[in-house]
């Protein structure tokens, strides 16, 4: 495991806190001072989570799920020096189309923030007639432009992979249903145009694994390695009382990443703080971003909490990858090309 | 809004805290020691939840919805000289028939206590072969006699107007079905006799703002004021894990209630304490009485969390209709008569 | 059994078919020549069923469920010389609100239609912000002047009683959901006036026997007869392929009708041909009405089947009665005041 | 309405019945002989339904959904000289990968088929790890060479437009969940390559009318006539025994299809014949295709009845579309552009 | 297959009708005067369905499931010359416990007749605080003796093998839930004395061929062949409309029946015809019985139809076991000893 | 009272903490330092609960349900000195056939442990092809053979009595179906041998006391004392927010253990600390075991709390048997044999 190679830039200021004595199972572990985003964080808005961060400028700049006092939620941007303490915007992201004319969503939630080639790109979930992807790129973040929908509905959780592979942007995303949805699997779809997709892949599925047997779905945009794709995504329990959301991850091709060459049969973090357990969503824990160092593979995953605050999470890249690979357990379904 | 004005005696003795600082939302604060009733607060009674208290005699009096250590709720009595610290009576309230013959609810729960023309009425949810309202009179808190149930099966959430418009008594209620009910509108009604119901009209509906998006149920007795009637009421949010129950306001016409002049967009109240957020029914903030003094303009609610304790939060009467009126959004619902 | 008899006018005219041989169970048979109103019956109607006739002015009149093309139920009137061929008239009634004014239902479905005092009421199903009971008044079927919905939603299967007792209107109805309502049991309830109802009693429910286990509703307008109230009315079985509908028949107390004194354990009728095992509604006969002459004690009853044509079956109203009694089987339930 | 033209080839010898006496309601009439296709109309095929048909060579030629006996359904291809007697071949199509190697979808379902530019195009339903829509495409009726799923699942009934609009190919789809679907909307995107498909804009949705209030889905290929696009689709209600799918009618905007011009408020045909109510999946009729001849008008539409049988109808295609016009009734989900 | 041989007695008067022309799918066709037993065979019995026979005494007798007109099933006596024209008792099967006390079931249903060693076993589905089997034996038909309830709870569809095997009485079942069940395997139990039972191994289960995807159940008695068992059972299908039960075939090893050696892709037979598409449950054929003649081969199928009507069809048994080899196709689960 | 005794050893260090001051209802206190076991308590195990523990060799031994990381559960073995503090052993148990060879559940969980005789039984839930009794028995706790599964699926909570009664080993079972069963009685169940059982009888259902309303099922191995067997279970109520697992008792009979002499009709205790609040599973407490002391009536009842912990509470066998004579209330499906 020498070898393993976070392939993205150093980002030497990653949130950080060190490993604590005892911990058993994967190699990850919370933020002490959890949650770093409490209830009614600014004016209107009674809880945010679900959100996503980069660097950017030195500092960090975040999209955030904010709900607002009257339960609805849209897209909040924020700043932070440390990336631990965040200033909220007061008003909500003003989405325009193509002619710069206002083009606000219904509602917008659980966005996620790439970076591929100098343009930034917010991926959420909106009403399509029914949910589905919206998307909307900038460069400064204070133009927010809507591209088209990549898919029609009903689907939640898509997030762009950071570059194009062979010359095509790749996203992640997770059919759905027109209610809570209880099943879900991870497809891949291409688009040289980010306007027209198709090559649609099926990637992975809900698993035997118990913590992931009801549906599972993408989270923070997948990390390229010199192992592949890391990918940190969500998956769900079902239990006489509701469901429980907890942390997975695996590794995808690099080149194909319909192809799950690694994943690990265990969560990495499942819920078990009062922050994770209680709130609007009982038992979720739900990343969405991850802040890493490629020169110590230091990172920072940043997950929402019981639909109601932003945590925090901590680990070491290149220890994540080889629990990851020490107890892969992948199908059929996994390996195959994904094509029917 | 200076002319805003309570159309009700003054109360000196209101429980009150003062506002904390820092306070963002709507205009309204949970007291600093809830809850105020905990758990296995008498004899045989698990818990004190959803409850219903008014002055009297100088001091307060109220009926309290007590879950027995049978898990099933029947209704009983406290008195408290601060409206804070209750002593509750060891024994369910007894209801007699109008022949004085003992007649007692399969189970009672969920009651409010109006007092209209020297006559205090109690109005809680029973078996009427299915969930309906039950109603009961007294003028001394000594003897209860019932009267007959107003509705059909199947009803939830009725209240009284503490007086009589334009002669009839009004009452609001909201039917529902014969299970957890995943729907429900609020109704008004009248009657000359109390036994006679009929022009029964839509007040308002479940809207949009996700708070309220699955139902919603009148709450503690409507407060006349110089705007309207002031109304207290819950909203249901459905989430993957469960109801979600908020507070809400709204202003009904003081001659015709069923049209809603102001509707405030944003619940005043969510759950937020761990007391409301586990319980035996977690997440549930549920109104059911309030005090007000007529020249402070202070009130405290009374509140179910959790299916688990009673609790108070406290506002300015003024303030907050001013909150709901600057807030408001009404829909043709609710400001039609109501009349299908 | 000498004794009984029919409270109520001769009507010689009665539509008549006699008893076929080698009848088993009880003595009722259907009409030959049914379906009496088949598909497309009218321009713009697909279907005509559960609706409900009269004797009037020697001949007969009926205000008829008739489902328009675009699947919209709405009540229209027809006329017939013999009570079996049936004119429909090309455009649904028309209601009026007290001032004379258009006050039409959005849909309206299952009327019943009953003489009280020279007055005919129809009693129907339509939206009041979810289903609820409306009610309309005719003396001359030229004018319909709705009158106040008598009950809170959700409710259908309303039919009055023909005369007063004690000098309250009363009427049946049966509680029902918002949607296809899996449960189901009749109450009564009085007025003095048609606009406030109430001292609501609790008449009979669904049953342990299998044919009438999910739900069951009033049908025709209580008979008077010298043994009680006559009352035909549908018990619904559930099986896994779908709701079945059967006819019933019970006699209430003349004086206190929430008081059932015999109620036939087997169903009447059961869906066994063509017309009543497929259409809109598969496997469906639901009584709505009943001509009966008291000289003879012939009876037809009017029945919807399949929810897609109008049937007629034939009994003598003493013979029935008698098989009522002879099969009864009456439970605490049914027996009792209905007063909770 | 002379003006009325279909912009499509002649087909002289469209299958044709003339019009009977006392037709109310639409101006579309059932093949007296139906059904055209009975029951194991070939060797391990049980039932053939819901197919697609099309002038080839002066005959006709058509793809079937052929029910197999082990109740796997895949597709069949089928020759006749008068679109009425068909012969079906006696092995399922065998569809072959962009390289010729074999490649068959676990189950195919609901095939369109439509010819744009010499090349014939089938759309169907298929396991794409959920329901999805299959396409292929062949210009000799020999080889079915597959190309890319257009979309993630969940989705059925989707169906090309038989030209390209503004150099792009368009088509209608039906997004779906994993199960039976109560609800569903039409949508439409383009592709300029039949691989990257993007720019869906919403169509339209089920409506108030009873007969598609829970879901609607696209039937036979888009007709170009000078009115706009006739559509012929599936509306479902909802019984309590069970869906009832009817055929409805609509026009859409010729150059932008996401705009409804006229939609029919009545259904154009609804089950009534045995054929149609009974069988393995009751209640339902179900287009597929038509077959129109511009000379004429007259028009044929091959509809699937009770999941069972392949049936007729005919109508001429200008009295059709002045029907739909004067019964329109579009709303706004109608006639926006789509796209949120 | 020329060896293929029944073990068992030869009945020369079968019940029999000669193969028809032009038959394609499975070897066995339906009786072309079907329903052998229509509505209303029986004073007070509505419908009977889902019978046994046996050959008895140079005739046939059976216990037949006879749906009461309260729609409560019990199970009645039937006798017949020919198999065919049955004679119903009129009383329905009294069964006493060991002592000859009266001991009746609350309802008893889809009865199975075996002869084991001279005693005749009735085994049918009845509440037991929740569905379950009961079991009674009698020598003379006379008498019937209950004995132990083999099973706890919720189960339903056992049928005993016609020999012990190794010793033992050998049972399959279908384990249940307490409603319609929209699941189930077969087991197969043993027991050294009609009251223990142990030893449970799973036989097979659902599979993927969509005749049998929901859930299947044991129907006739197991006979016995030189290749192994021949298992009739009945496989279900789930539809927007509900469920369709065809029939189909397994043949099991003869020493060890948990093990499937072939087991039929297709189903045998399904709903085709008026008589089991329509009914009290449309879309039923459910096999319960055969007899079968050991010199010819030539064996009749009983079988309920639509829960209304009993049925016949014929087959060789030669032929059909031919037919389910032809086709077999058998899984791990089908295959293994089924103990986990 | 004073003639209550424990028929069982002595068990001088039984866990214990003196009553607290103040207590009200059932006769039963948490320990104070609850929970016993934490999250994670052994490598690969996040949470250990619903677990069973017994004397042995002057300490404790102990089944427990250990939810492995990736969500599957498995027994694991642990040992304690004093009842409180427990070691578990690193690996879960293997389990062997009766040739000794690795014999494996897919899962298992919610054991319970019974000494009988010098062998030690463990009764678990497993994967028999759907959710059914496991059991195994051990000597000396380091070999554990399984023997055959008692009973067909679907069923959980399966315990031992510690004797035999009438020389037939004894069991308690709740007969459940394939998912969170919304149902569900109390069995018991007797075989001769450990592989064949039968003469099922029903033992006590849910009841009309609101806690218990939805299910029950056993908890810890009845209790064998001078009044009858105690029995410790659990009952589930059901909310909006799902469902409440109490703790309920009842004492048997001695002799016939179908029969219920007392029943307490309140829960003896309730989820109300966090730690049975919220988990995994929130708002459960699921007793599996006790240890109690015959010299001192001393009893540790050990429960599972929010399928996340292993808690303790205490009572007085005494005291605990004479608080559910006193609120005892038996009914018909109580006191019977429980034969049908």
């Amino acid at each position: 495991m020498s070898k393993f190679k976070l392939i993205s830039p150093e980002v030497a200021n990653v949130p950080w806190q060190e490993k604590p004595e005892g911990l058993t199972g994967a190699p990850i572990w919370r933020y002490s001072e959890n949650p770093v985003i409490g209830r009614n964080p600014a004016e209107g808005v009674a809880r945010i989570f679900n959100s996503a961060v980069i660097p950017y400028e030195g500092a960090f700049i975040g999209v955030f799920r904010g709900e607002q006092v009257n339960g609805i939620p849209y897209i909040y941007m924020g700043r932070s020096q440390d990336g631990i303490h965040w200033e909220i915007e007061k008003e909500k992201i003003s989405f325009v189309d193509e002619n710069g004319d206002p083009f606000m969503p219904v509602y917008a939630y659980d966005p996620r923030l790439v970076k591929i080639e100098d343009v930034y790109y917010i991926i959420w979930c909106q009403d399509f007639y029914g949910a589905a992807i919206g998307m909307a790129k900038t460069t400064d973040f204070k133009t927010f432009t809507r591209i088209e929908n990549p898919f029609l509905p009903f689907n939640r959780n898509a997030v762009l992979f950071p570059r194009k592979i062979d010359g095509k942007f790749m996203m992640l995303s997770r059919p759905s249903d027109s209610g809570h949805t209880p099943f879900g699997d991870i497809f891949v779809s291409e688009s040289k145009d980010m306007v027209y997709w198709g090559k649609h892949r099926h990637v992975m599925g809900k698993s035997s694994e118990w913590w992931e047997s009801v549906k599972i779905g993408g989270g923070a945009a997948p990390i390229e390695t010199s192992e592949g794709w890391l990918l940190i995504y969500h998956g769900v329990s079902g239990t006489c009382n509701g469901y429980v959301y907890s942390i997975g991850g695996a590794i995808l091709d690099i080149d194909n990443p319909s192809i799950v060459k690694y994943r690990c049969e265990n969560f990495l973090l499942t819920p078990e703080e009062w922050y994770e357990e209680r709130g609007f969503v009982p038992n979720v824990t739900f990343p969405c971003a991850t802040i890493h160092d490629s020169k110590t593979n230091k990172m920072a995953v940043y997950y929402g909490a019981a639909d109601s605050y932003v945590c925090l999470a901590f680990t070491y890249a290149d220890e994540l990858a080889a629990y990851i690979k020490e107890h892969s357990m992948v199908r059929e379904n996994d390996t195959e090309i994904g094509r029917r």
